[in-house]
């Protein structure tokens, strides 16, 4: 498969990274250069958008809080077709596109139509997220395990269960995606897995992005500060111990 | 802090991705044509190191198999002695700094000696992995957590500690990092963990490399099959139910 687009009808799954157009990979840069088609989400910024080749067809395929102007199976449709005529085709992803990015549906998609595709790894917000803090996310003494998952809003099936079931491990640093707009609950359900109230957490909203913005504070108090505007992380666990300093 | 040495004295802690050079950031691979002093372990690949301006001192501290040829004091010695010489100082990691890398040593060594620094992300390996394998990480029906731990062998403290006390979520998805040459003992100790004999597993070798090559098996049957070289990353969970394809 090529990039180039002397094969063409490939379509190709690419990580946006989380909106810096410097943490893109090189790779996903020269295919936004070169894609005949560009299929985006939302939360691909600006920035990143600018790149694309002028000459490319680009359309939003966003559906921010799940308002379904477009549905799964009309994306589905648009990769399909694009491909068929040829095109070099990039579907965009914030992030990575294998993480909460419903690449599944796509791939399964992509696969029965038979059309080729590839994946391009990106870089995951918590990635830059922890960057941007400097919060070593494993750490030997601290942190064995990274986790990320989401709240309940990220699924439309059982968005009654709770964030974790069983007990969080206590040597995990969790990374929860799109915690809700209810941290209280959140918090609360996390306690109720196990997560001790005192323990560290951070809301960066905006991760990467100039307009980033954290709050520290303990479990029992994420209900109760002010945190930024979505998208927004909550990371949680010992590990933050590292960059809160003492005074 | 600024990436083209004109203020300098900056330690940069860069992820390099997995190895194919590709698969580096925009600012990463700009930050290598820039560097003055380029300090890199060992998994960084030849053709990352490729890209290094041919005016850079370029040094491996690598740390292979945990054979100290330079111990984590003296590289915290040569970033600092580079960076008071007012130096552009990339400090490269294979995959992410901040996923299995002792970033904490080091951001702790920086602060203490009052020098700037700033972290680059990177694609952690589980995501070239998983990009090579098609494999979405999370799904609605299938995955909704995505935990990267290691295996035994990466920790030197507690050593004899199991790969996970407790319970593992039903719903994740493991990325086991160096997870050591027995690999028949992680599996009975994920399985007593609570993971079923029949859940699919990949042992994925060299990600994202020319030489990459992945075994795919049960559980129950990891410790008979036979799996390429290291690095290696162990896969596990139901999410590998969506690249079996039946027949």
């Amino acid at each position: 498969m090529s990039a180039t687009g002397a094969q063409g009808g490939t379509v190709y799954l690419v990580g946006a990274g989380p909106g810096d157009p410097e943490l893109l990979t090189v790779r996903a840069l020269r295919l936004l250069q070169t894609a005949d088609v560009v299929l985006h989400d939302d939360l691909v910024s600006e920035a990143v958008l600018e790149l694309v080749s002028p000459t490319a067809r680009v359309t939003s395929v966003g559906k921010r809080c799940g308002q379904a102007r477009i549905t799964q199976t009309e994306i589905h449709a648009l990769m399909i077709e694009a491909a068929r005529t040829g095109a070099v085709v990039v579907r965009l992803k914030s992030g990575d596109p294998l993480i909460f990015g419903r690449a599944g549906e796509e791939i399964e998609a992509l696969t029965s139509a038979g059309i080729p595709f590839a994946i391009v790894p990106g870089v995951t917000a918590a990635l830059a997220a922890g960057a941007a803090l400097a919060l070593p996310y494993t750490e030997r003494s601290l942190a064995s395990k990274l986790v990320f998952l989401t709240g309940h809003h990220a699924t439309e099936k059982g968005a009654d269960t709770p964030v974790w079931e069983g007990t969080v491990p206590p040597d995990a640093t969790l990374v929860i995606y799109m915690p809700g707009r209810d941290l209280g609950r959140l918090a609360r359900e996390l306690m109720a897995a196990g997560v001790e109230p005192n323990v560290l957490c951070a809301a960066v909203s905006r991760a990467a992005t100039p307009q980033q913005s954290q709050t520290l504070c303990r479990v029992n108090e994420l209900g109760s500060v002010q945190v930024g505007t979505a998208p927004l992380l909550v990371i949680v666990g010992p590990a933050l111990e590292r960059i809160v300093r003492p005074g």
